[in-house]
């Protein structure tokens, strides 16, 4: 299905790789791929890459996995704001809620944790959030990347390769 | 051919995403990428992403085009570095006499310029380096990829996406 929607949801400090790759291996495959953040323009990423805004969180459907096939949570710094926004744990548990793919990497799964989603599932992230995912009851793995159901997740930028080929088979699956 | 073998010829000041996404593409299908450059260790991109050299230039075998399928060429400032060397363009001339890919985006054309191979050739570059690409009788395009035989050429990051994809089609063609 390379015709799929792709919801991205960052902020400023994201980590420019793990949004950029994906998404241009997404954008390769004839996938389109929106990104959603806390505001319009652009978000710069920490190395200083700049990514335009297509819609804010606020500006996104109700149930954003009515148009959307995956939602993608690079990580950074961006998480950690994220994650004190209630409209964007409201999106997470969208995707969650129908069972579609929900891809997450490095600081990515905190938002999750903060959605409440992440309890008994099989997970990875950044080495400083694993403690969190512990505390949240997910089973967590120090490996590139962690399959459980709909859900992916790796590390770090050094696992983009594992994590894309993840997203593409997650891609590949949808009816 | 998933387990082609590629080589990335590059240096400090490499535009970062166009040699770390194409690098991650190819690694998520199984190819093996060796980066080679002037000088042991590591290299730095314009943002700052660091990336091992895995060889130098004069490590590579004299025809490097013998034991790799593909070169790649990342653009930024190191190619204006590496045309200066003469094993640069000697790598690059052992995959032209043996019609193997040679892949360059933004600036890595500059290269292939310096090494006498885009006569006749259409093709495409960073819009600094079009009139370089014209004295050198190439035949210029400005679109986001130009494939002429087994070369493929790109312009810039935002081009990353149908760069990767010629790339891929000239991988799965390899015997």
């Amino acid at each position: 299905m390379s015709k799929a929607r792709v919801l991205i949801v960052t902020a400023d400090e994201f980590e420019d790789t793990e949004l950029i790759c994906p998404m241009n291996r997404l954008l390769e495959e004839g996938c389109t791929v929106d990104v959603a953040s806390l505001a319009k323009g652009m978000v710069t990423g920490k190395k200083g890459y700049k990514v335009e805004v297509d819609l804010t969180v606020e500006e996104l459907a109700k149930d954003p996995s009515e148009i959307y096939d995956l939602l993608l949570l690079p990580g950074g710094k961006a998480p950690a704001k994220l994650r004190q926004n209630n409209r964007v744990l409201e999106i997470a548990r969208s995707f969650d809620r129908v069972d579609k793919p929900i891809a997450a990497i490095c600081h990515g799964p905190q938002i999750l944790i903060s959605a409440g989603l992440l309890k008994g599932k099989r997970a990875t992230s950044y080495s400083s959030v694993a403690p969190e995912l512990k505390e949240a009851d997910a089973l967590y793995e120090d490996t590139e990347v962690v399959v459980d159901g709909k859900y992916v997740f790796s590390r770090h930028p050094q696992d983009i390769p594992a994590f894309s080929r993840e997203i593409m088979r997650q891609i590949e699956a949808l009816t």
